[in-house]
């Protein structure tokens, strides 16, 4: 047997004591935004690295606690888990078929609240490590895990933590939380994040809304922007803001290759919004290459004036718009924000107002990187199926709170059980136990092959 | 004793029966868009006609009766009042200092819905009509009452009445509702309004919104609309629409001089519309120009997507603005649409859909005519100052529903009774008694001094 196999046979052969812990984790109410039951389960994922005895602090933070625990056995390598232990409310209610927070199990799948973020892959690390220590005894690799309890409020204090803890930021790389297992069944692995930048714009005339009829000589600040938006972006969505795409690092042509594989269903897609084609046409590698690495500038909503039904006559004292973008490895949202400014004021709009909602700073992580080697290499075997490898995903995730590094970044790699249906934040949140079972083991090979990787 | 001195010192003998009629009429609600009290406000407004002897008919329309008159004396000459017995909703009630429908003096102002718009008005017609029957028994000027139901709604039966009853009218020209005493203490004499043609334009995607990630390879409607308006209008205010201004009539130099004669205090205009300077800092005749004459292209009202507290991370999937289009002379809200839609088509934007929300077409009456003379003379007498000749007023009112006529408009003066504090639409909507008199006094002065004007 393999020696591998003898771990994921230990796993097999336990995986209703591993269910079980899932569905406890999942029946206890975690809800960050609202205070929820957040104590008792700090207390719970304490128990469960007791489990695997680690060595336990509870970091205090302004907000819920970090529990952090190590597990050192002088091995070369150390392996860190981002995970977290807080769950989105579990509003509408009335739209789950199963209590939110009775976890259920449908034709094996288990439905209830944080079973897919991120309950499932916070306890698939914990169960990993367990099996593996069942089986050896010794772990391949030391292990850190940093489980927060604030990730849906935004992860406020998980940089504080990473610049006041230094020592518990020494590590080879990061398993983070997240990641789905893709439609064709292998494993999503993904390796970055586009960063954000969100703006709120606001342009002012007057002191109150006027009749439409002064329009001829008062100035009417819904025009301005609509000005003010037009040298932003032009119709081959070219963002026209200087320097902006200045800072972004180039995808290498290996990068490419593994963005040619990732699968997009385009005809799907398209039906399943409604539309008859994408921007511009694209479709193929074009698509991919845009949607996984473009920066944007979206316009995520505007509003000024009457909006309601009919004519009304009004000249609007005040316009405003929401205004996304995304952002390619190499950009910051600070830098962004600067360079936005500057940009309104070359073209005569220094009157408009820039407000920042909202920052994230994009993350990627080096396909040549040994947890990436050793991520497709697990991912291969335990799913039997070539993995997607999502060198950056469309998405965003504030992953450089943790991964941001000088002079290097720390390598970092989404793996999770989720599945392209799970749901997460909405109604009906569930993971398949299948995925669940397989992300304990696709973790255990994790720490076996990345032990066994050479710089 | 001057021919109309006789007629003005009866009014004033009498005064405090014109004050009871206006009073009672004042006390009759008649809210046409909430049909409450119309009906007795129409046998009210016929029994003022009977006072005078007039011919009436009830035009039945599909909406509320035009109630019309008619006092014929082989008069060489027509003259036309078109008024209305229905009045706005008294909403907000609790911000009214006295009741809304129990018309109350105070300090020589009578407060009540509808004193200014648009009983007063009505009133100082039929009442100026009988104190010269009482004096001299005969008009100098046959008489036309147009006096409808539904101008707070639009006025909807108001063109097929005016299609539909040629005879009716035959006239010299319309003493028009509305208008209000100058600042100076002078009147305003209006002959002109803008027209307007109000739109909505809508630019739509998929079936729903979207994740703002997908932004890459989605087109934005937002970002459609953005780029359409900007094709509409640039920033030196001139609208660049095909043909826009192709139709619009020239004014005169004599109109010039009228247009710059008119007060506007524009420093208090900007104190109170907490502005430091006008649009291009414009000022003087050149400010007066474009209140009063220029066509405008406005955003009402604009909205899209996410507009609430915060960033969400939205691709919307419909965006909307309401556009008015103030008309100057010579201009049809038609053939402005029709031109919108070459225009958005020519620039790619066939996809965007215009719903037209409101048309009106502008009118003025020629500096020339004998009425406006009359007017003006007789405001000059009455007044005893200078009358502010507003050629083109900034606002609009659907004077062409029943001044339009081919091949020349029936000329049409706007002189009323109210002030600019009068408030109409809203709550303590009032006139001064004493303007009242004066309205009395001077609708009978134009009838004598219109009867003595020659083409």
């Amino acid at each position: 047997m393999k020696y591998l196999e003898k771990v994921y046979q230990y796993i097999e052969e336990n995986r209703e004591v591993y269910i079980d812990w899932l569905l406890k984790a999942s029946k206890q109410p975690s809800v960050s935004t609202l205070n929820i039951g957040m104590e008792k389960m700090a207390k719970m994922v304490e128990q469960l690295l007791e489990e695997v005895d680690a060595d336990i602090e509870y970091i205090e933070t302004e907000g819920y606690p970090i529990v952090y625990g190590e597990i050192k056995n002088n091995n070369e390598k150390t392996l860190s888990f981002y995970n977290h232990y807080d769950v989105q409310p579990e509003d509408p209610v009335d739209e789950w078929d199963t209590e939110p927070f009775e976890p259920t199990i449908i034709d094996g799948r288990l439905f209830g609240r944080g079973t897919a973020d991120n309950k499932g892959n916070l306890l698939a690390r914990v169960c990993a490590v367990h099996a593996y220590q069942q089986v050896y005894g010794k772990l391949p690799v030391d292990i850190k895990f940093v489980f927060e309890g604030e990730e849906e409020v935004g992860s406020p204090n998980l940089m504080t933590f990473a610049k006041e803890h230094p020592e518990k930021m020494e590590t080879d790389g990061f398993l983070w939380e997240g990641g789905e297992r893709a439609s064709d069944g292998g494993l999503d692995v993904g390796l970055g994040v586009k960063g954000i930048c969100y703006v709120e714009l606001v342009a002012r005339a007057g002191n109150r809304d006027l009749h439409s009829s002064e329009a001829p000589v008062i100035e009417n600040p819904a025009w301005r922007l609509v000005w003010a938006l037009n040298t932003l972006k032009n119709e081959q969505e070219e963002i026209l803001i200087d320097g902006f795409y200045d800072d972004i690092i180039p995808v290498t042509e290996e990068e490419i290759e593994f963005i040619k594989n990732i699968p997009v269903d385009e005809e799907t897609m398209l039906k399943e919004r409604g539309l008859s084609n994408f921007l511009h046409n694209v479709s193929g590698l074009e698509l991919k290459k845009k949607l996984f690495l473009d920066p944007t500038c979206t316009i995520c909503g505007i509003e000024s004036g009457y909006t309601d039904e009919g004519s009304k006559t009004v000249l609007p004292s005040k316009a405003m718009v929401k205004i996304d973008f995304r952002l390619a490895a190499g950009q910051s949202p600070e830098r962004v924000g600067k360079l936005l400014r500057k940009h309104l004021d070359k073209h005569g709009y220094e009157d408009i107002e820039i407000h920042s909602l909202h920052g994230i700073e994009p993350h990627r992580t080096n396909v040549k990187d040994p947890l990436v080697q050793a991520a497709i290499e697990s991912a291969r075997e335990v799913y039997d199926k070539e993995p997607t490898t999502i060198i950056n995903s469309a998405g965003s995730s504030p992953m450089y709170k943790l991964l941001k590094k000088e002079p290097e970044n720390i390598p970092g790699v989404q793996i999770g059980v989720a599945n392209k249906d799970s749901r997460p934040h909405a109604p009906n949140e569930n993971i398949y136990i299948e995925d669940f079972i397989l992300g304990i083991k696709m973790t255990a090979a994790v720490m076996d092959k990345f032990s066994k990787t050479k710089e």
